[in-house]
């Protein structure tokens, strides 16, 4: 019998840690850029442990070695991690710190803690120094127990560049960089600090594509009143688009050169930086004589505003996306009796359905095809071991999403594979009124997120049903699928001090998980556009910009208030007026069936 | 032509603003509790320039003395500091610092404000030092430039404390002081600040009889974990309190003796106090040694959830006052058309009304009785030179309160007093659908006021329509009839992290205003309840206390949905119900029509 090879990894960093005079080290599932996508060169936690779930935290003490994960990795990890030396421990609330309570209680006072400075952000830091302070814990941040061990790790990825031209762009680089320095000046600042890799790409009209499912380009940038330094691999950039960076004062710089350029800002100059994207290693490296302002980044408030362009083309990319989805399901219709269709084989057909539509690059994120049971867990993705084959009975639910230089798509449809029952049709709808609902709304401007999230629980609640995640997530534009600064949700999440502005996209996706049976989303992606002026100042609405038909035979209409029914007609009404024209004549039926009319009488 | 007395007051504050090196003075309308009412002796704005309303903050420097106050005293003011010296600065934000803006701008670098430390809190005065240390402005605390010049300055108020008994109180003095000691055991506290005088109030089981409209005594106190130290003038307490407060080990001592005592907190005690109601003053007379802890105060977050014996009593309460309220307007059904009836005499015969209840103590703030274009002003008071006359046409608005042993009561209702046209129903009812959807909500058990409060804008968004104050405010147990920490607002007003508890009592008053036309406001208060336990946890939802008929005539029943017309309907059998026994038979005939089931006809 072969001993794991993580078991003798984690010798190797236990025999490190004692040289170095470690009690724990912390090891975060993180790049640099602190964003949702890690390339592999970064997946330290899947080459220690096995663990290839992409959220969790590793802590290796002396006598203990452990790894938090959420409750959709719960059984996976199981698995993953037999043998390997690591033990898994179930975070009881999703993303949250609960190691450092872990930590806090389990250390000797004294003890030293070792984390990689540059995969943990500034306000993670603080929160642990807090919390550890009491036990008089000491944390070190300039220590990497895994560069010298990792033999055979892969580069950083070297995907080429591509430009963001203007007709997706809307908007020159030039302006942009030139709207971004007013707002400096508006608040004093002389440098901006970018290390979110979607900011970047949006402040220099490119992309990259060294990531799964956002197209994104490893690289930082400082803005300057009169230059950007972009920071990232020369050998990524086509010599074209170097050209193109000399006319608008970008300078290029080694992508490892970040730090030591901080590290010569002039004295007493003013930085802007977001203290939740930038890594405790790269605020360490900005002198103590600079006065830093910690703020969400100017493009990253920009860029959530959509411009004109960008929004016609985000509809234009709602047409391409909803003629894969509805030949996705007219197809699934046909085919789920066969026996062959399986969670995964559903997810390759969808995706060679999107692969057809023009200017297409790929999923927005891992594809969550859920058949029954399944769908009651909200972040489920088939693979390791579970793969349920589609049968004709019960429900499938499909949470998946595309990335087009128009724009990126997100969108969650539940649907009957047989005749529902009436409890079925209940769940469904009673989540579906919370969808329609919150598309609905007419609010004042200067309304934020959290203030609108109960329309789409108030028919759930009502019911004494809720769902535990937010509502609608911020969705950049061929971009992160999640990208704030905009939320609709309760204090926990986002920044909710956001107000919705009109050009701003978010998802709609209220839901009901039955633990063991089922589970319902309805997700469509909303715009935030101007309403009307009256006597009480100006109004906004939402737009549903998500184009794909609602499971007919789930809807129970007599669940439905007159308002919403008629939103649901007319919903199905402009989908299949949008998409008609590029279906075959079958299609054409069947997606005419499926959004055919709802009458009182259905109920 | 004599002079203006508040001419030489003016005079004298400069003079001796001169003598100390002042360059500018900021009085705030405050008394050393900052609460919201304040006696004569505190009434130093009056003093000084003449005028008498509630809110307002006055600047002198060497050539300007200017009164900062907001909309609803702006004709009032104008008028009353005629020939003064001061000039009116309209406020544009209600009770918001916009003179801390215009000192920033008007006031040399360098230059020293002084303000008596006493009146400003903690936090207004960290706002204060924040804006102004860009220009080196230094603030001077130490500063009463009042006193050596107030000659016939009235004493501080005398009223003498009475005690607050278990039968309304619910829970004894003994008991209250160890729930207060077990939190700051949990909160590593060893000393409780409170400088709220309901707080103190609350604590001790006694009510005291030195302000206007509520029933406060004059005190701060501290407690630590053997013993209470009562701050109050002991001439006003009673010797069978004394011998009390004893026996609870209730240690009483001179009201102004606070900061000394602070200042003799041992070193390296802890100490908990609220900077939004703790004086900068009393903040700076703790030892620096002292660890401080700045949160709403136990006392603040225990009082706000009622217990059964205070629900009880407010349901009895509401019985007394929907009785005052059916006669009175009842009453101003029959004398309307006499043209002798105007607000203030029908403010002074609803109070008659109240007066014939038993235990009833006086209003709980001072009555809006507002007449056609007054009711389109929130905060109308009738008085000075403005007492319509009612005529038998056009609305009548009416917001009033009561304080009485079993509870304070606060209760909005418009009528018409002739036929009203189409356009004055819909505003009424779309109002009065958010007071009816907020009612109606069920909510799981951790949802905060700002996320159910769009429930009460949501029908009159969607008619781009608002109203420009909070849904609602909490309501304190014959304490205050503004208190928190709950509220039902969004981010602006109030702690917006405290959830709603079953026993918090909050308003639920949605309005609609047309300037120059009318108003609109039914206001209620509910009370949060246990509502029932499902898969999903336990939820929480309101029960309307408030017991008055809401206008029928002004009712347009084709506004509201079937649930809304169901609860008005419930609403007012229940009213009904609890109110007629009390009646005689021309007032219960009366009520009987005025809460008589609406049908659909009547759309």
């Amino acid at each position: 019998m072969t001993e794991s090879p993580y078991r003798s990894r984690l010798d190797a960093v236990r025999d490190l840690m004692r040289r170095k005079g470690a009690d724990a080290l912390i090891v975060p599932s993180a790049d640099p850029h602190l964003g949702e996508y890690v390339p592999d060169h970064w997946r330290i936690i899947r080459w220690l442990t096995g663990f290839t779930g992409s959220a969790a935290t590793v802590i290796v003490t002396d006598d203990f070695a452990g790894l938090w994960t959420d409750s959709r990795y719960f059984l996976q990890a199981a698995e993953q991690l037999e043998g390997s030396g690591f033990e898994l421990v179930k975070l009881k609330v999703p993303h949250s710190h609960e190691h450092i309570e872990w930590l806090g209680n389990r250390l000797k006072k004294g003890s030293r803690v070792a984390v990689d400075g540059r995969l943990i952000s500034a306000s993670h830091i603080e929160l642990l120094q807090e919390q550890l302070k009491a036990k008089n814990i000491r944390l070190t941040l300039k220590t990497d127990f895994i560069a010298p061990l990792w033999k055979d790790r892969p580069p950083l990825p070297g995907g080429m560049a591509f430009a963001h031209p203007l007709q997706y762009a809307g908007e020159s680089r030039a302006d942009k960089i030139s709207r971004v320095r007013q707002k400096m000046n508006e608040m004093k600042a002389g440098y901006q600090l970018l290390t979110s890799c979607d900011e970047v790409m949006w402040l220099l009209n490119i992309r990259g594509s060294d990531l799964g499912y956002s197209p994104l380009m490893l690289s930082f940038a400082i803005v300057s009143t009169d230059q950007v330094l972009f920071f990232a691999d020369e050998e990524k950039i086509p010599e074209a688009m170097k050209a193109d960076f000399d006319s608008d004062n970008v300078v290029l710089l080694p992508y490892d050169l970040l730090e030591v350029v901080l590290g010569a800002l002039p004295e007493k100059s003013s930085l802007l930086l977001s203290p939740s994207t930038t890594s405790a290693a790269i605020l360490s490296a900005v002198p103590k004589t600079v006065a830093i302002t910690r703020e969400i980044s100017i493009p990253a408030r920009l860029k959530a505003i959509r411009n004109e362009t960008e929004i016609r083309n985000l509809r234009d990319v709602m047409i391409k996306d909803g003629i894969a989805l509805t030949r996705f399901f007219y197809w699934l219709g046909k085919n789920v009796g066969s026996g062959e269709v399986t969670e995964l084989s559903a997810s390759a057909m969808l995706e060679s359905f999107r692969m057809e539509q023009e200017g297409y690059r790929g999923p927005s994120f891992e594809t969550i095809a859920a058949y029954g049971s399944h769908a009651a867990l909200p972040h489920y993705v088939p693979g390791h071991g579970s793969d349920a084959k589609l049968k004709a009975s019960g429900i499938f639910l499909l949470d998946s999403g595309g990335q087009y230089p128009g724009g990126t798509t997100d969108v969650t449809r539940t649907i009957a594979l047989s005749e529902p029952d009436d409890e079925m049709r209940r769940y469904f709808t009673l989540a579906l009124k919370g969808t329609i609902d919150l598309a609905m709304i007419r609010f004042p401007y200067g309304t934020r997120g959290y203030q609108i999230e109960v329309l789409a629980r108030k028919a759930l609640w009502e019911n004494g049903m809720n769902y535990g995640h937010g509502t609608g997530h911020g969705v950049g534009s061929f971009l992160n699928v999640h990208e704030g600064p905009q939320t609709i949700g309760s204090a926990a999440s986002g920044d909710i001090k956001t107000i919705l502005e009109p050009g701003m996209l978010t998802s709609d996706e209220p839901a009901v998980y039955r633990e063991g049976s089922y589970g319902f989303r309805t997700e469509n992606l909303i715009l935030c556009v101007n309403d009307s002026e009256t006597d009480y100042g100006r109004y906004l609405s939402f737009e549903t910009v998500t184009l794909c038909y609602i499971d007919r035979n789930l809807t129970d209409a007599s669940l439905l208030d007159d308002n919403e029914l008629q939103w649901l007609n007319e919903y199905h009404e402009r989908v299949y007026n949008l998409l008609e024209k590029e279906l075959n004549t079958e299609e054409r039926g069947w997606l005419r069936e499926n959004t055919a009319p709802i009458g009182r009488e259905n109920s």
